[in-house]
């Protein structure tokens, strides 16, 4: 199975956002290849990858969520990245699990009123860890 | 002519914001029928719509955003909402211009490596208003 793990890297990253994104990808493995592993890298965090054109960045990550099996996204902070990879994602028929941080803000509509999406509130990094496991436990029982 | 204007709504808020969102919606009235013209209403920023279920704002948005001819997005501030509206409006084939205030942080590579759309980086509202006239003018010349 391919999973293509979406998390805010240009835009904002709350405190707690990359232990979170750590923990979730280090779970995901256990279910499939994790194509966007490397954004976990704290050095992506903030400054992007210089290595690569914007449009190098953007034709990669939408090859790898166009084969992948499964979209998981961390949507605890605001990102027109992330935003932007749920909307393809939709429209492309994936399956589409959503991560949150339980929090003061309110959520976009766009995101909590899709009916396309999952979407999960976690309390701590134990409850998000415990959503992935149930979602691809589900997902996977009718293999 | 119908037009989409995205704007961050649930997400962050910099300064300068709602004079700009309401200059270039009052901008785009010249060229079209702006669906998303209570956006600007400024009791709608930072808490949402209360009176619509989060499904009625997505889906209310979303037969808009298929309905529009183009998308207009304010992409100065992270949001999931708005990166969504720009990837379902890619995956729909819609003409997008995205307008940004110039600043320090790095835009998503999503937006700004993305070939589908057009992004125009403005200095003041002026400049903004500006690339709109130059846009529709330029996109309804072959009428």
């Amino acid at each position: 199975m391919k999973i293509y793990y979406a998390m805010s890297i240009s835009g904002n990253q709350s405190e707690g956002s990359e232990e979170a994104n750590k923990a979730f990808i280090e779970t995901l493995k256990k279910y499939g290849e994790v194509l966007t592993e490397h954004f976990s890298n704290p050095s992506l965090i903030g400054i992007g990858e210089s290595k690569l054109t914007n449009k190098g960045i953007h034709d990669r990550d939408m090859e790898w969520l166009l084969s992948a099996d499964v979209i998981v996204a961390e949507v605890s902070n605001a990102s027109l990245g992330v935003g932007y990879e749920i909307g393809r994602a939709v429209e492309n028929g994936k399956k589409i699990l959503c991560l949150r941080r339980k929090q003061k803000g309110r959520l976009s509509a766009m995101i909590s009123g899709c009916e396309r999406l999952e979407l999960r509130e976690y309390e701590n990094l134990d409850d998000g860890i415990l959503f992935i496991d149930e979602y691809f436990k589900l997902n996977n029982s009718g293999k």
